[in-house]
């Protein structure tokens, strides 16, 4: 008697289990320290030092019924006000308090953005290889995701696709930057050629679409790359921003969502969106981290423990021959499935909805192996689907070879794009020290 | 561009902002210990000291990783463990960690469980007064909330009300005991009584009615009340708790849903509602403040703070003359407005929709004061439609009143049952003592 709308998640969540399990056993089998386990996003950099000491002196200086009490739905002023002059430093922007609504990390940040704006039957568009529990949050409001299929050369936003997938049911667009599971962080080019499609689409369909840039990835960043501000390029943003990665945080669920003064109509779109917060049951995000993070917005998880895992992995699998988009941001390294099929690239050409633009499975998880249950149907697409089905096969054939070597990697298939695989690389240095003889034995069996 | 779902909301929070504003001028105007604000159930009461040291000895002793990083979706085990072995000894139940999952406080624990179980279009029954919330919460998932006109002799619940609204469409009841606003623990009696027409109505239309117990006040309780826990008199139970009030940490928003093996298909159900956690976009409850929960699950507020302030408000508002309902758990006391019109159970044997069980506006508020603009209408019903508006005037003139002597308190429309209105006497004593005088100025304006 559960609800009718549940009940797809079940199926794909005892394929999430059943990964988990295998790890678990895999780990007791073997020792923990012979599984090379790259699944998970759950940082391994421990949280700066300042939040634990931020933490116990906010116990000790402060009234503990205003530390655990209830503030304003939105969040305590004071922390709204240092979140919003840090990003204004940072980005000549000129937020104030108001602009900030405090949330239970970015996952229900973006569900009460959507929450906001969504009427049954809006479309949100989204970019694959995407997060598939996306899927999920537009579903919670009765929206529609589309998808667009991924420039697999450079995996910055493909344009074309874009523009051709928006419609007059787009309400919105997410992206995420840096983006999980590529490890791209998409360039200044890209956001403004974005901003410019939407600017026209907005004039030629009469009203507004949003785009919800989720960035709890926007401090990771190497080689000195930037990740430009959204608000800056385009008025109808809302950011949904998370501290789970800068200050790994993950399990204390604090975030925000930011809704600037030039989105159209903000001050009742701040209102909606406080009341979505309310509404939701989360009431507010949660008081003494959401406290301690307003005494730390300076801080940031070490990104040089980042930095030389990702090297190291990077370097380690292109030497041994495997092709990998080269990630500068984020800490997840995204590789091309040896003797992978035919590209999604190629599919483009063809006109037919690629397996990368798919429909995901109805369901989804958080560090997801959900497979992408292609929804490409009609006729004329054969091609496409039997490409589909190949590089499906060629990839549960790698993951599978992987783990014979104790190497757990997540199936592309998981972002809606087969043919690839993501490495987490938030693990210990050790762990990828260890796993490069593991990888150059699967790279032997791939005749790389 | 907002959502049309959101929309009736917007105009009620314009009330209650205007409300909370109302207050904090007179504070400014008045000095903050000359207004005797009664309207918010934020406990006064300080967390148990042994929260904060467990927060610190954790921060101490255990891995930083660990203690902010994700965990399953429902919780920690041995948090979840340690509260069913707190809840076994003191009902006599077998839980074990897995009926247990962790959630963003009771809020979210309900929108969990109404996702997990509501199809659009299901009713959901409560009881006026109620939490209006409730009406958001249900509405979340496109079910419709069926409200049970009070039995205004007790405030117990009024079975054959009850019993009149159940039909095919009814999947779930949610209850609130001890009861915010009226103050009244419901007896074993009452859930007995519940209990056998569930069952009976579950045989009639052969499909599971789930019972909600939403139980944040459930240690609360005076005069050596007991709060019946329900799964041991009905079978299909889920029990939605929080922490904000026992151990005064509301800000914190942490709870849990409560799923037993006796509930059909009770495991499909705990995956559903895991899942249902993660989707919503909370993923987990707070990591940092949920250890620290269950290192404290024998720890309590301190209801002689409570237990004083409730003795001398209810006495001293007795006394002057006021009718109210003796309060054995919570922390407010339901007070009659003088001069109000006719009862809300008069409007029971008109057979009509009596106010008090009217469609609140489709707004709510988290301590709230949404009007409730009776959804009354058709015909025959002028005399309830009469009574309805005379209430409703009494109850504004009294709060007005009221105003002048600096006391605030909630209207009774705000838990859709006009004639009362609520004191949250979870202030400082100083408050109370300091409020009689004015009240005394009251009661003598309404000839008391």
């Amino acid at each position: 008697m559960i609800s009718e709308k549940m009940r797809p998640f079940l199926a794909n969540n005892s394929a999430i289990r059943m990964m988990f399990e295998e790890g678990r056993q895999m780990a007791a089998l073997y020792g923990a320290d012979k599984v090379y386990d790259f699944s998970l996003g759950n940082p391994n950099v421990p949280a700066p030092e300042k939040v634990n000491q931020a933490i116990k002196d906010i116990l000790d200086e402060e009234d503990p019924v205003y530390v655990h009490g209830y503030m304003s739905n939105a969040g305590y002023p004071q922390v709204r006000a240092a979140i919003a002059e840090n990003l204004n430093k940072r980005y000549g922007t000129a937020f104030a308090e108001k602009n900030l609504i405090m949330t239970v990390g970015a996952g229900s940040g973006l569900n009460v953005a959507l929450k906001t704006v969504l009427d049954p039957g809006d479309e949100v568009i989204t970019f694959a290889p995407y997060f598939l529990e996306y899927r999920a949050y537009v579903t919670n409001y009765d929206g529609v995701l589309v998808t667009v299929d991924p420039d697999e050369s450079t995996f910055q936003i493909n344009q074309d696709g874009f523009r051709a997938k928006i419609s007059a049911k787009t309400k919105a667009v997410i992206i995420n930057n840096p983006n999980n599971p590529t490890g791209v962080v998409y360039s200044e080019e890209t956001i403004r050629a974005l901003a410019s499609i939407l600017e026209e689409k907005q004039k030629e369909y009469g009203h507004a679409i949003y785009l919800i840039s989720d960035e709890p990835y926007r401090e990771l960043v190497y080689d000195g790359a930037a990740v430009p501000f959204v608000t800056n390029y385009y008025a109808n943003t809302m950011v949904v921003y998370s501290y789970s990665k800068s200050l790994s945080l993950p399990g204390e669920r604090i975030g925000y969502v930011l809704i600037p003064d030039e989105l159209e109509d903000s001050a009742t779109t701040i209102d909606a969106a406080t009341i979505a917060n309310r509404i939701s049951g989360c009431v507010n995000a949660p008081s003494l981290i959401q406290l301690a993070v307003g005494r730390c917005v300076d801080c940031q998880a070490d990104l040089a423990f980042y930095d030389r895992n990702r090297k190291l992995l990077y370097e380690g699998l292109t030497d041994l021959g495997f092709a990998c988009i080269r990630p500068q941001g984020a800490f997840y390294l995204w590789v091309k499935v040896p003797e992978a099929g035919s590209t999604c690239g190629e599919d483009v050409e063809t006109g037919a909805d690629s397996v990368c633009g798919a429909d995901g499975g109805a369901g989804a998880d958080s560090e997801g192996c959900a497979a992408a249950d292609g929804a490409v149907g009609g006729t004329g697409i054969g091609n496409a689907e039997d490409a589909a089905a190949k590089k499906k096969a060629a990839e549960a054939a790698f993951v599978a070879a992987a783990k014979k070597y104790h190497i757990l990697a997540v199936p592309g298939s998981s972002f809606a794009c087969p043919g690839y695989v993501r490495l987490a690389y938030c693990v210990s240095h050790e762990t990828i020290v260890n796993s490069l003889p593991e990888f150059k034995k699967l790279a032997a069996e791939f005749s790389l």
